[in-house]
């Protein structure tokens, strides 16, 4: 049992951002006591002492490719179409499941460094993926990226078979990669699917004008009203990016309570637009944060889009009050939690998943201290981070990584594998 | 002397932006040697082995209002007048030369945790100002925020001959609030100052569509126009934000030559807007960085100012390759230094001044490696930086401060002043 005392605890529960002097105690995968010091304490493996930092809930990131680190700064500074069809897709078609084991790993780093313990992770051999993070000791939802034929749909059934009952740190969420990569007959299974597993969706949706503008030259609709008409979304799922929706696009996200994962950073990057965050947040939309793949922001870094996610509204709205920092910090933590469907990963309460991290306060960027909330979304940064737990274990600690791997090896395999398929 | 072995060199000198091998030697305040390895090298006090990581000129701040630290998450989420009149100005009232020098103390620990060796510091008591950097051994220019009546011509006269001569790691650069913070009169006599002293002179200039349109309301000029008129910019100097800029103002820049210091964090939390800087960059115009105060963006980091530089053209231009990372990291380096009028401190050549950096590269978010100077733009943070060297002397490294006072005492410090003047 873990005990961790002497700071100060932010337990986002529900709609609260205040911050206690709690002390939390962590048993096994879980948090099982949240208040007071206790005179009834048990004995503890470890105490660990907070020295007046901050213990909060972890960032969870609802949308990554994660195994793309190995196009990091690969191609940036480039026209979109180009990056993609001339750059990122060749070079993708050298992936084998080995190196998107190693790269994933690479990003899991990344990951743990942020404060991040769970990524939504669509990508190119899942079982590689699910494997790395299993190794590694983080948590993952695979997310399916089929696309093509209407023979994914059996791929799909086939995963969802699987990955359901692989590792406790494992689930899984029905998925498709894009309205534009997906024949019409495999949207129609996808739909059918859904329906007979009362499944979840999630997908790329409208994250660019153009696609939209495809998506309605080819079915006279645009992807969120082709995908209901499918019965995609009759069991909830959600759209990441969302960019462009339309009114009645929001309307299907209300009634359907689907979920938006915004991805500000790699919409800026690839000057793809800013989706309009506040619009949905007044019709009470659920609204989570993802990074998308390292090729496209580059870091996996949730600080930078939980700033980007708050100051481009401001810029979008000419509104230095739009999308306030407590709204930004609930939507990197328990809106994308709730996106991903971990609904006992969200905040700091007994009986939830130990998934935590500690804030350095101690450093300047964080110093004077006027309000803690707001220094997290405004100006605190990766290196704040000082410890990262996942289910209960520490993987992140004062600069150093507990996953079962030295953080050279997936350097250098990270390194080797750049050589083989980027060179 | 001090040896800088066994790394990566970034020299940014002129256009290169390439990475070599070379050792950098270190005399006084000076860089005295940039090559290979030499049989006859000296004796050094210090050899410090880079391990592969990287050495590289400092960022340089080139807007700065340090003692805002106070200030930080003070006043989020507000509208802008509320922001600035509410909240900001009663409370500036409240400084004093004392509690200045303090929370520029605690401004000058985030610069070197962020690889910042220099700031354009335009604020109240700029004697407080530069004792602070003096005591920390920090680089400052002193930029006089002058206003209201002619009588301020006199303060200025006083500033410019005491602060020239105070100390090596000060300098001063003529200044002024802003235009609609000064009587026409001394505006006026700025211009005639400037022309005796020929001093270049900065202001904010444009940084709101409401500043512009106030101002041709008064005078029938943009703020840029009304400058010209009065030989303010007759020897150079320059804007700080210049969201707003005419094209009749942009051929001012370019034909007085003055520099545009562009704040994105700060125009984006603000909701001011998107400087154009692209507009100006084919315009040929010198363009700095600077973070502008704490209250107002709310970390003092040149990595998120560069991020947004770049990604805020690519989304205001919807061009995925505009303002590339190269460009982007000259303005954080050369670019700012030359505004500020440290020529000798913008790259690493023999004879330039010791204002350098160490950059991690063994964290997961600059690995695996495709291209560094991409990656310094679009993945690294804080985190990375792991030496600040200011005029040869080391301020920071690994995470510890060198600046003759204890962090805690700082930290402290700044937090007794915030109890006093906020609460």
């Amino acid at each position: 049992m873990i005990r961790f005392y002497n700071g100060k605890v932010l337990t986002l529960c529900g709609f609260a951002t205040e911050i206690t002097d709690s002390e939390v105690w962590v048993d096994g995968d879980s948090i099982i006591y949240v208040g007071e010091k206790r005179v009834d304490s048990p004995l503890f493996e470890r105490e660990i002492d907070l020295k007046g930092n901050l213990l909060m809930p972890s960032f969870k990131n609802a949308h990554s490719h994660s195994a793309m680190t190995f196009l990091r700064s690969f191609a940036d500074d480039l026209p979109l179409k180009e990056w993609l069809f001339d750059r990122v897709f060749p070079l993708e078609d050298k992936l084998t499941p080995d190196k998107v084991y190693h790269l994933t790993k690479s990003a899991v780093l990344e990951y743990l460094s942020s404060g991040i313990t769970a990524a939504m992770d669509m990508y190119f051999f899942p079982d590689a993926c699910a494997q790395a993070n299993i190794d590694c000791g983080f948590r993952t939802v695979i997310c399916s990226g089929v696309g093509g034929s209407a023979e994914g749909v059996k791929r799909l059934e086939r995963e969802w078979k699987h990955f359901t009952k692989l590792n406790p740190l494992v689930s899984y969420s029905m998925g498709f990669h894009a309205e534009y990569t997906c024949e019409y007959e495999l949207l129609k299974g996808i739909g059918e699917l859904a329906q007979e597993y009362k499944a979840p969706v999630f997908t790329h949706n409208s994250e660019t004008e153009n696609e939209v503008a495809e998506c309605r030259a080819r079915y006279g609709m645009t992807p969120t009203q082709l995908f209901e008409s499918l019965h995609i979304y009759d069991n909830g799922g959600g759209g990441f990016h969302c960019v462009y929706l339309d009114d009645e696009d929001v309307e299907i996200f209300q009634r359907r309570k689907l979920h938006i994962v915004s991805c500000p950073a790699s919409n800026a990057k690839l000057a793809s637009g800013i989706a309009p965050l506040c619009r949905y947040a007044e019709k009470g939309i659920s609204l989570g944060l993802g990074t998308d793949g390292a090729a496209s922001n580059n870091a996996l870094d949730m600080f930078r889009e939980m700033y980007l996610a708050t100051v481009l509204q401001k810029l979008s709205c000419a509104d230095a009050s739009a999308m306030p920092a407590e709204t930004v910090l609930k939507m990197a933590t328990s809106g994308s939690a709730h996106a991903m469907g971990l609904t006992d990963c969200d905040c700091i309460d007994a009986g939830k998943k130990a998934d935590l991290i500690v804030v350095d306060l101690n450093q300047p960027n964080m110093q004077p201290v006027n309000n803690i909330v707001k220094n997290l979304v405004y100006s605190a940064c990766k290196q704040n981070v000082v410890m990262t737990m996942v289910n209960g274990r520490i993987l992140y600690e004062n600069g150093e990584f507990f996953v079962g791997d030295s953080v050279d090896n997936i350097y250098n395999n990270a390194n080797r594998i750049v050589k083989e398929i980027c060179n």
